[in-house]
C-alpha cells in the first residue's frame, strides 16, 4: 500500500505515521483523510503494529483544510440537500459518503475504533482539522514549536471531527468552549495549563519521548489485552450506568484469563517476563461487543 | 418588554443582563425565574444579540432563593405528590409547571438552549441557585469579591437546577461531590483552584474582563456558526459514541459552508475581514437536530 | 453479622470500614468481595451510619487480586463461555454471577448504589482492584506513603471494577488512558497532580482528616437530601441531556422540600441548628427513580 499523503514506517512494533506534504504545511486534503482513514484501519490489525506515533513531516503538524483547491474545502456537493435522517440512513451511500460527511470524522472515527494506543507527536502548527484530529489520539505531546488552534469559527464554520465529542472528555466544558469560541492559537504551555496536552518538550525530545511512551505502552504488554482496555475506556464511560461497563469488564476479564492472562499471572508469580501469543488481529468472539 | 427584577441592556451585540434586586442581594424568586427564561430565550432569537454576559446589581451576584415569601420557597404546592411519571408526561401541564418543576432549572435550561455565548461575571455572593444557575454559563469569571456556595444541603434540600448535570462536566465528580457534600463557602481563589471559574480579577476588572470575552466571541463570527458551535459542544459530549458528533458536524458544516462559511474562506483567503449574512433567527432546515 | 476480611465500626454516624488482612497486604479474595458488597448495601440502609471510611489494615490499603489461590484468580469457570447476551439476562444466574461477573464491579456497584458519602483514605499500597475500588468512592485521600497502580496491563487483563467508567470522570480521558496503559505505579504526589486524590497527608493525619471531612458532610445534615444528591450526582451527569437531572431536581426538592426541607429553611431563618426527622432507610416514594 503506497500512499501519497502520508509515510507509514513500523520499528520494534512502534508505527510512526507521518503527515507527509511538508511544502504544503501538512495541509488536509480529501486524499490525505481517505488514506489516513485507510492507514488507521490497517494498523488496527497489523499485529506488527503494537502502539502508533503520529506527527508531521517538516516544521508543521498540519496547518488544516487545504483551502487552495476549489471544490475541495469541506467534501461537499452543493446539489444534496442532507437530512439528519440521511445521516442514520445512509452514511455509506456514495452520495453522502462522499458528498457530505465530514472528511475529518471519517479519519477520527478510524482512531476511535483502533485497536492500538495512539500517541500525537505535535511538532508545530496544528490548526483546525490538525488540531482537531489529535483530539481522538490518546495521549498528545506537544514540542516546545506547537501551536494549536480550533479556528473554524474564523472562518465561518464548525469544529468538526467529533472534536465535540473529544474535546470536553480531555479538558472539560468549560473550557473547551472558551477555545472552540475564541479561536485562538494556543502555545504549547497554555495547551499544557489547560491540559490538552501531556507535556511539552524541546523539538529535539519530542520523537524521543514519544517513542520511551510507547515503548512503555507495549513491552511486555498483550495486544489483546490492550485492544480490550483501550476500546472499554472510550465506550464504557459514556455510557448512562456502570453496569454496562460490569458487563464488559466481565467478559473481558473472562477471555484474557484464559488466554494471555494466565500467562500473564504465572510469569508474575515466577518474576520472568510473560511470553504472550495473543494477538489484536484474532481477538475472543465477545470482540466488538458493540456490534 | 420590561422586566421587574432584571435589567436587559444591549450595545455592540453584547447583552448585559443584570439580576436586579440590589436591595435583596438579588435573591432569587419565581417572578425572577420567570423573567431569566424569558430573557435568554428572547436573547436567543435577539440577533442584535452576539453573546451574553449575566450580573448581579449591587455587591451581590445572587445570594440564592428568596427564602423571606412562604409559599415562595420552591415554587411547589403540596396538594400535589408527583411521580416519575408525571414528569414525563405533564412538564408543561401548569399543575406540574407552576407547582412541582425546579424554578431554578427552567432557567438553567433556558440558558442550555441558548444560540449565544454565555459569559457569568460573578461579582460578590452566589450562593444556592445564584451558584447553580451560572454552570449553564459557558464561561465563569470571578471578582476577587466573589463567594460560591452550593449550600442545599446546609438546609435539607438537594442540588438543582440541572447542578447535578453541568457541575461534574466543568470541575469533574469528586470536587463536584466534595462541594456539594459540604456545602462550603468557596473564595474566588479556591473556585479558580477547582476550576470553576476561569479567571480571577479585582473587582473593577470584572466587567471589562467578561466583554472583551465576548467580544473576542463574535468579532468577525457567523451568528449561525456560533449556534451550532454552542449547541454541538453541549449535546454531541453527552452522547453515547462519537458517531453521533459525525452526523451532525457533517451537515453542520454543509449548511455553514454553502453559507457563511463561503464568506469565511473567501475573505481568509483574501486576507480580509468577513461580512456575514446568517443569522441566529433563521438556522438552516437542520437546526434543531434534536427535535 | 461477623466479617472474616473487613471490620465493620460505627461512632459518631461515622462507619470505618477496614480492609483486614494485614498479613496478606489486604490482598482481595472472593470472600473480601462478597463482605464488602454485603457491607456498602447495609450501610447504605443502616441509619447510624451518615458517611463510609474506608481503609486499609496495617501498611497496605489493598495489594490487589490475591494471586496465590488457584481458582480464585478472577472468580471465573473456564467450562463458560459467557457472552454479551448472557450479561444482560442472566446476571444473578449463579452460573454467571459466581462464574464470570467481575468481583471488584460487584463491589464498585455496590458503593455506586450506596446513599451515604464514601471517603476513601488510602493508606499504604493500592493496587490492581486496590486502586480500582476507590474510583467508585466519592473522595480519596491519600498518606504519602500511598502507591497507586492501574496494573492490569501488566499482567495481561484488563481494567476492572468498572474503573472505564469511573476513572474518566475523574480525572479526564487522557490522564485515565496513560495510568492504564503505562501501568505505572504512582506515588502519591503523582496521583495529586493528576487529580487523583484531592489531597495528601502525612500518615498519621490521615484518618483525621477523612474524619474531618466525613463529620462536615454529616453534621446538621439530612440523610434522605444527601442519598438524593450522591445519587443525582452520579446519575444525571451520565446522562444524555439536562432534562433529565430536572425532572429528578423536580421531584427531590418537591419532596425534600415537604420534608427536612421544612425544617432546614425554618432553623436557618431561625439561626438554630435543624432537627431533622428524615431517614435514608425510608425515603419518599419516588426513590429510587430509575426502577
Amino acid at each position: 500500500m503506497d500512499y501519497q499523503t502520508l509515510r507509514y514506517e513500523t520499528a520494534d512494533r512502534i508505527l510512526t505515521l507521518t503527515l507527509n506534504r511538508p511544502d504544503q504545511l501538512n495541509s488536509f486534503t480529501v486524499e490525505m483523510a481517505n488514506e489516513l482513514e485507510h492507514a488507521f484501519r490497517r494498523a488496527s490489525e497489523d499485529d506488527d503494529v503494537g502502539a502508533i506515533v503520529v506527527t508531521g513531516a517538516g516544521r508543521a503538524f498540519c496547518a488544516g483544510m487545504d483551502l487552495s483547491k476549489p471544490g475541495n474545502v469541506f467534501g461537499l456537493d452543493e446539489s444534496q440537500r442532507p437530512t439528519v435522517a440521511d445521516m442514520h440512513t445512509r452514511l455509506d451511500d456514495p452520495a453522502i459518503h462522499d458528498g457530505v460527511r465530514d472528511t475529518g470524522g471519517r479519519v477520527t472515527l478510524a482512531i476511535y475504533d483502533c485497536k492500538k494506543p495512539v500517541i500525537g507527536a505535535i511538532n508545530g502548527a496544528a490548526v483546525g482539522i490538525g488540531a482537531t484530529m489529535t483530539l481522538a489520539m490518546d495521549i498528545r505531546l506537544a514540542s516546545e514549536k506547537a501551536r494549536i488552534g480550533f479556528v473554524f469559527g474564523k472562518i465561518g464554520v464548525v469544529p468538526e471531527a467529533c472534536s465535540s465529542w473529544f474535546l470536553p472528555r480531555i479538558v472539560g466544558i468549560q473550557q473547551a468552549l472558551e477555545w472552540v469560541y475564541s479561536g485562538d492559537i494556543l502555545d504549547a504551555q497554555e495547551a499544557l495549563r489547560g491540559k490538552l496536552v501531556k507535556a511539552v518538550v524541546p523539538p529535539e525530545q519530542l520523537l524521543p519521548e514519544a517513542y520511551a511512551l510507547a515503548r512503555k505502552f507495549i513491552a511486555n504488554r498483550s495486544p489483546v489485552a490492550i485492544a480490550f482496555a483501550r476500546q472499554m475506556m472510550y465506550r464504557n464511560a459514556a455510557q448512562p450506568h456502570p453496569i454496562e461497563a460490569h458487563r464488559i469488564d466481565s467478559l473481558a476479564m473472562f477471555y484474557t484469563s484464559l488466554g494471555d492472562g494466565k500467562e500473564g499471572v504465572q510469569s508474575f508469580l515466577e518474576k520472568r517476563d510473560p511470553q504472550y501469543t495473543g494477538k489484536a488481529s484474532d481477538m475472543p468472539p465477545v470482540y466488538p461487543w458493540w456490534k
